[in-house]
């Protein structure tokens, strides 16, 4: 099983390089007490990652050496994140460990294209639980890029033949609309590829708002994995228990999405 | 080149999870000034490393489940003293970028078998500068073990062509016998291969000391790489100056280790 954990949930938004500790030590809790064999937890970069990549225009690639010493910056704060995560996991009792992407995946044109699966494989099988995140990584056309923890989930998921991706963000799931300035805007509980098709229809049409659109960005990277027959299900990691019941398979607020 | 630092130059030995704050600043202020292209650097342990792995006695390999929190331990031990010492580097001006061992090395028995060179390469062909170290790796035979940075250090010298090997020590170099107890000690500015196996047979018989053999296990480790044709200098890294010296390759008090 996969567990994503998106950056505004785990740092704190508005502020840089701060995490949310409150939210990984009961995150942390909820992944220990759910007790579920061969998980891969991935996390994002939130206020840690996003603005040291934008800064130094990490994701269009190497232009110029002022871009190095981002690229130093960006993993190193990406690796202070990941401690901060793994080091709460373990207080909770489990064995996890961190797993740096950049390490061992290469991208083209910012999509994975070589990825070393041995050490992955052997921590799983030992009964370790690695923990990645997105990162700044090596990129064959473009020298070095962002590598979403999104697009980590659904390859690994497929490579790995994982039976779930779950997908914990700050909000409850897709809705019909922004459901911030929207009052009927609805709750999608359940959705099929050929709806989420229809619906990116509307979005190229500029028929929902940003917000949705950033929602529709992270599911169109899930998608390849739901067409492999891998259902992924999107729930609100900010309210207590929902990432437990999510794991232990449990009825849960959210949405899930499936192949058809 | 490779630039191989010791634990106990960048650890203080005595303390657990202690490092040398001093030193690391020193250093990365040589590395910066000699301004050497295509630099890989790894660094050891010492008190960070050593303590947790002999607790958990991961060497030896995968022996009972609570091993496990022993080596998520001594992993975040490692990134955490990898993160002090990039961190000092890129004060330094240096684009640094720590690369974690375990994420893209798999051991079979203790010794190097697979190894993902990608992005390691892509990262020096870029201009940065990878900091690896000794870690905690997963082992095909022993499910995990220890990888030394010496081992690292003589294998990515081989497998990447490089000039050089620096080994950065507490000590001068290799004596006739143990400075600390001989006053006739005379320090060994030359040696050839020959000369080190003829050594080893005297080590063997235990005529050396302690101290004197674990330098050779160093030594031996390298000499595969020496084999190749790659001389091997090891100098005091405690000593201010004598890596910038050995960087730009000017006369400096060492070992010097050639084919023959």
């Amino acid at each position: 099983m996969i567990l994503k954990l998106g950056g505004s949930v785990i740092t704190q938004k508005e502020k840089p390089l701060t995490a949310n500790l409150k939210a990984i030590e009961r995150l942390s809790r909820e992944i220990s007490e759910a007790k579920v064999s061969h998980l891969i937890l991935i996390h994002g970069g939130g206020s840690f990652g996003h603005p040291l990549a934008k800064q130094y225009a990490l994701k269009e690639g190497y232009k110029e050496k002022s871009q190095l010493v981002g690229f130093s910056k960006t993993r190193q704060a990406m690796e202070t994140l990941n401690k901060l995560v793994v080091d709460a996991l373990i207080r909770q009792n489990v064995a996890a460990v961190g797993l740096q992407p950049s390490a061992f995946v290469v991208t083209s044109s910012g999509r994975i294209s070589s990825i070393e699966q041995q050490p992955l494989g052997k921590l799983l099988e030992i009964g370790l639980v690695p923990v990645l995140y997105g990162d700044a990584v090596f990129d064959f056309d473009l020298g070095f890029t962002i590598l979403s923890g999104d697009q980590l989930a659904a390859h690994l998921a497929m490579q790995l033949g994982a039976s779930r991706i779950i997908l914990g963000i700050d909000v409850d799931g897709l809705y019909t609309s922004d459901p911030k300035s929207d009052p009927s805007a609805k709750l999608i509980r359940h959705v099929t590829l050929q709806e989420l098709r229809n619906m990116q229809h509307e979005i190229e049409e500029a028929k929902v708002t940003d917000v949705t659109r950033g929602m529709l960005g992270k599911i169109l990277e899930l998608m390849p994995a739901v067409e492999k027959g891998i259902p992924a299900l999107i729930v609100n990691a900010a309210k207590p228990n929902s990432i437990y019941r999510a794991l232990k398979g449990e009825e849960v607020t959210g949405t899930t999405i499936v192949k058809g």
